[in-house]
C-alpha cells in the first residue's frame, strides 16, 4: 500500500468509529463537559472534567445563597438536606437505595468509619483481611483502625487471588477496592462478598475505581458497607466529598465510631446523647460542606435517564478497542499491556508500561493526551464512558505512536517528575 | 423631653459613635464584605459573610484551574500545597507556628482525631473530662472516641466550675471549648491547660467559637491539641474545612488515628508503610477538598497586617456597647442577659432571653437584624470584630426595641421554627 492509500483506510477507519459514536444512546451527554481545545482526557479516573452547569450553580450557591441569603440559607436554600439529595443521585449507580447512602468526609475517613463499625460488630475477631493491591491510603487507613480500636485487632494483606483462601474464623472484615487502581483488574465482588459472609466477616467496597464507569450492584453483591470517592468518573470536582453505602439491613446495627452531630437523628436538638439516625444519615459526622456538595449536586443531573447497562457496556468497548489499537499501531515500540485481556475483568481503565514511562507520559500530556503515570513504569488511561468516544481512543493511539515512533519523550525536558494523586 | 429633643440626642449618639467606628484600625475591613442592603448581620458567630474576592477566587479555581487546567492543577496551581498555605494563614491567629497547624475535613472529625491521639498517649488513664456546657457534637465525639479506643475509656461531664476539681489521676484529657456557644463564657484556657498537665493529663482546645473574635494564644496557653471550624469568625463559607493544632513539642509522639494517605510525609510514594508526616501535617487524612480550600485561602487575607489587639478590643467594646444600650432602651421588655456581664469573661456574643425567643428572632430577621435562637429561651447576637461597627450594634438595639414594644412577634406568621446548625 502506499502512503496515500494508508491515510485514507486510516480515515475511513475513524470515520467510522466517529459514526458509531453517535449511535450511543448517551451521546449527547458529553457535551455537557467543558474540555480545553485539543485535549483528549484519558483521566476521569483520577479527576472527573468540569460541566459548566456546575460552575454556574457554584456561582449561585457563593452569591445567592451564601452572599445574601447568609444563615438563613441553611433553611431556605435546603443546605441542611444536601447531604441526602446527593446521596440519591449516587444511589442508583451503586445499586443502593438512597437512604443506604450519605455523602459526607473523603473515602479514606469514611474508610475508617466503615471498618471501624465492621470491627465494633464483630467483637471477637481480630483481621481485617485485604489484598496487596488496594489503595495504598485504604491500607494505611486499616492499619490506624486496627491499631486504635479495642481488642486484638491486625490487617492481613494477602495476594489477589490468595483473599478466598485466607478466609476465616478470626477474619472480622474483609475490606478490597473493587478495581485495582494500577491494573484495572475487577474483583468478583458477589463472590467475594459470599465467601465473607461464609466465614462470617461483613464485606466493605471501595468504590472509587468503579462506580460511574462499570456495574456496581450492592445488593446483588450483598455488600455490607461501601464508599468511595466522587471526584473520578462521577464528576464533582478536586476533593469533592465522598460518600458510605450502609446496607440497610445493618440500620441501628453497625455505628459510626465518628459520631457528630450530624449524624444525630436529630441534630437540632443539641443533646449530649447520641442517638443515630435510623439510616445510612448515622454515618455523617460534622458540618456538611454545602459549596462541594451543591456542585456535586448538580455534576451528577448527568446520570438521570441514562441507560447505566450501554454505559458500561461503552466503557469496555473503549477500553477493548484501545488495547487493539496499541497492539496495531505500537507494536515494537516497547509497551506491554499490564491490565486484564478479557474486558469483564477489568474497569473502565488500561495501564501499559514502558521503561520510560514518566517522561512517555509528560510527551503525551504535552501533545493533548492526558492520562497519568503511577511509578515506576506504568502509563495509566481512563476511559470514563460518560464522554470518552470512540475517535478520542483512536486518536490518542496515533498521537502516542508517534511520540513512541520518534523517541520525543527523550528531549530533556520531560525527565521531571510531577507529584499527582 | 419632647420627641424632638429625644430623636435629636440619639441622632447625635449615633454620629459619635459612627466617629469612633471610622477611627477603628481595622474600619476598611468592612468594605471587603458583601451585606444584602437593610441586614445588620450578627450572625457571624453561625456564618460568616461572603467576601466579593472569594466568589472571584472560587470561579477561577474552578474555571480555570479545574475546567482547563484538569488534573495537572494539583501541581500547576499548588492544590497539593493548599492545606499548608490555608494553616500558615489561621496560625497567626491562634498563636501557633505554620507547621502546628493543618486545614481539612470537620471540627467533628478533627476532635476525634485529636482526642484519639490522647488517648492514646495516656494508655492508663480512663477519663475524657469536658464540662456541661461545651457543644454538643463534641461531646457525642467524646463518647465516640470512648467507646471504639482500645482500653477502659469513658467520658465525664462536670459543671464549667467543677472542672479544676474533676482533674486526677485517671484524665487522660481534657476537652473543652474555649466560648461557651450558648453564653459566650470564656474559660481561662491558660490556667485549665496548666492544671490539666499539673495532673499529667493533655489538653485540648475547640476553638470554633473564640478564634478571630478574641485572643486565642495557644503557645502561651501550653495546649497540647486543639482544633476549630472556619465559617464562623473566619469566614470561609458554609461547611469551609476545620482546623488542627498539635504542638511541635508533640511531633511524632501523637499519632493521628485517621491516618490516610495524605497525612504521609510522601504520600505520593503510594506505600502501604503508615510513615506519618513530622509536624501537623500528620493530622491530614484524605484528599482535600481544593475548591473549598480556595476559597478559604482567599477568605483569610483579609486579616494580613491587622492589628489583632486592637480588633479584639474591639470585640469588647462592641459587646459592651450592646449590653449598655439593651439596658438603657429595652428597659422593661422582658429581656434578661445570658452572658457573662464583665467584657473579659465573654468572647464576641451576647445572648439575651426573652419567652417568645423564637419568635422575637424571627420577627428580628424579618426586620434585617440577622442573630440567632437557641432553644428554649436564648436570642443570641455575635459581634464580629472584623465588620461589626458600633452603629450596627446601635441600629440593631433601636430595632430589637421596636420589636419588642410594638409586640410585632406576637403575630402568627412568626410562629414556625427553623432549623440552623
Amino acid at each position: 500500500m502506499d502512503g496515500d492509500r494508508i491515510a485514507r483506510d486510516r480515515l475511513a477507519a475513524r470515520e467510522r468509529l466517529a459514526r458509531e459514536d453517535a449511535e450511543e444512546p448517551h451521546s449527547s451527554a458529553r457535551e455537557r463537559f467543558h474540555f480545553p481545545r485539543g485535549v483528549i482526557y484519558l483521566d476521569g479516573n483520577s479527576l472527573g472534567p468540569l460541566q459548566p452547569a456546575v460552575a454556574a450553580r457554584l456561582a449561585r450557591t457563593v452569591g445567592g445563597e451564601w452572599g445574601d441569603g447568609l444563615i438563613r440559607s441553611w433553611n431556605e436554600a435546603g443546605w441542611v438536606d444536601l447531604p441526602a439529595r446527593v446521596a440519591a443521585r449516587i444511589a442508583p449507580l451503586i445499586g443502593a437505595e438512597p437512604t443506604e447512602v450519605t455523602v459526607a468526609d473523603t473515602t479514606s475517613t469514611n474508610l475508617f468509619k466503615a471498618l471501624g463499625a465492621a470491627l465494633e460488630a464483630r467483637p471477637d475477631r481480630s483481621v481485617i483481611l485485604t489484598d496487596s493491591r488496594n489503595f495504598p491510603t485504604d491500607v494505611t487507613i486499616a492499619d490506624g483502625v486496627a491499631r486504635f480500636a479495642a481488642g486484638d485487632r491486625r490487617v492481613r494483606v494477602v495476594e489477589p487471588e490468595e483473599v478466598e483462601d485466607a478466609l476465616g474464623p478470626d477474619v472480622a472484615v474483609l475490606a478490597l477496592t473493587h478495581v485495582d487502581y494500577r491494573s484495572g483488574l475487577l474483583h468478583d465482588a458477589g463472590r467475594l462478598t459470599a465467601a465473607a459472609h461464609d466465614h462470617g466477616a461483613l464485606a466493605v467496597w471501595d468504590l472509587s475505581h468503579s462506580a460511574g464507569a462499570v456495574r456496581v450492584d450492592l445488593h446483588d453483591w450483598d455488600a455490607d458497607l461501601a464508599v468511595g470517592c466522587t471526584y473520578k468518573y462521577l464528576n464533582g470536582g478536586p476533593g469533592s466529598p465522598a460518600y458510605v453505602f450502609v446496607a440497610s439491613r445493618h440500620n441501628g446495627v453497625l455505628r459510626n465510631p465518628i459520631q457528630g452531630w450530624f449524624g444525630h437523628g436529630d441534630p437540632f436538638r443539641f443533646s449530649f446523647e447520641h442517638r443515630p439516625a435510623p439510616d445510612a444519615s448515622a454515618f455523617l459526622t460534622g458540618t456538611p460542606t454545602i459549596l462541594a456538595l451543591a456542585g456535586l449536586d448538580t455534576a451528577l443531573e448527568v446520570w438521570e435517564d441514562l441507560d447505566l447497562d450501554a454505559l458500561w457496556d461503552h466503557a469496555r468497548t473503549l477500553t477493548s478497542l484501545f488495547i487493539d489499537l496499541v497492539e496495531q499501531r505500537c507494536d515494537g515500540l516497547g509497551l506491554e499491556l499490564r491490565s486484564p485481556r478479557r474486558a469483564s475483568q477489568r474497569g473502565a481503565q488500561v495501564s501499559l508500561s514502558h521503561p520510560r514511562a514518566g517522561a512517555v507520559m509528560r510527551t503525551l500530556i504535552d501533545r493533548g493526551v492526558i492520562g497519568d503515570h503511577r511509578p515506576p513504569d506504568l502509563l495509566r488511561f481512563g476511559f470514563a464512558p460518560l464522554y470518552i468516544r470512540r475517535v478520542d481512543v483512536h486518536d490518542a493511539v496515533e498521537i502516542l505512536r508517534e511520540v513512541l515512533a520518534d523517541r520525543v519523550y527523550e528531549q530533556e525536558r520531560y525527565a521531571s517528575p510531577n507529584r499527582v494523586p
